[in-house]
């Protein structure tokens, strides 16, 4: 089996956010499709290991920002490469849906304000289905797709500086913390937890 | 709520193939996403008219071809816009997978072979979580998106044509065959069963 055939699915890139016991938190994901018609329904796959997974399965609550060509690299780190457990992503001046969960009023170019009906824990991640309830267009440029992300937006990965006083012992997943142990991260390797490949990792140093 | 702004969703296009009881036929769906890792797992969303629906739910078992851009109109015309109840798609020169379901050599650039783990009938569609068996790159060729299509490949709608001695009825969706009752369908009209616009009718003449 060859997992990179995986790779030719396509996708667009979203800002999840929901809020549960008065917090609130967001984060970029790839997997929103539509499943069905009267009532609209979506389905979205989010790591478990994801602050935002949790405020979902609380309030069975979120709206998903749809990122569109103006989207930059900035964005994606405020919402994708920390955790709601550490920062807040949220100021005071998002818009809201009438749940009052935020949505992005720029760089999307559509949003949806959806309730959970059903979801199912897939070991990694769980998939939740939802009935849209309310959806909006909010600019007229194109949506950002994952691939658009990967050859355009994404940094390269940066050339291993020589750092000879310092030991590497691992690799930490950018994406979800995973902790791979070991000083060379094989040049194929795939995230087990999320699937992410070594540009998304970062190397841990001997304390 | 605006629909239109789940337009702004991004999508592959696929021939979805597959097999029962000594019956094959494929399909095109635009709606595949992985949604797990360890073991590997994809969600598709099918239509409960199609019949390749049926087939999945008798054998549990499928292929995705993931048509990429060398795709034609009538690879899409034969697979999408006419029904494997009326019509043989497959003849005996096809690939086939290790459960002997066909998939796509030609205008495709990787293939899954899936067997369904669950299930969920949404009304109009039955969503499926399928474990990938195998996957195979098949071409370097970029994948066909679902805007790809729209854009370049799909016809543009035709003129109505003057036709005064014909009277129309009504309007039927080449996609999931619905029928609208009236002479007019109205411009922003969207198929109740299959989500599609009023290119995707054609008239239904009095007889």
């Amino acid at each position: 089996m060859n997992k990179k055939a995986l790779y030719n699915l396509s996708y667009g890139v979203f800002m999840l956010a929901s809020k549960a016991d008065g917090k609130e938190n967001g984060c970029i994901t790839n997997t929103c499709m539509q499943v069905a018609n009267n009532p609209t329904r979506v389905a979205i796959s989010v790591l478990n290991t994801n602050y935002t997974c949790d405020l979902i399965k609380k309030s069975g609550l979120f709206t998903l920002s749809l990122l569109d060509e103006a989207c930059t690299f900035e964005t994606i780190r405020h919402f994708g490469f920390q955790s709601g457990r550490d920062v807040m992503k949220f100021g005071c001046t998002e818009l809201k849906d009438k749940n009052g969960i935020p949505y992005l009023g720029w760089q999307a170019c559509a949003m949806l304000s959806c309730h959970v009906v059903s979801s199912q824990d897939l070991g990694s991640h769980t998939m939740f289905i939802a009935e849209v309830d309310d959806a909006k267009v909010l600019s007229t440029n194109a949506p950002l797709t994952y691939a658009d992300y990967q050859n355009r937006l994404k940094p390269k990965r940066e050339e291993k500086k020589e750092e000879p006083e310092r030991k590497i012992v691992g690799w930490r997943c950018k994406i979800c913390r995973y902790y791979y142990e070991g000083s060379e991260l094989p040049e194929d390797y795939s995230c087990p937890l999320c699937g992410h490949g070594p540009e998304d990792f970062e190397p841990v140093y001997e304390s």
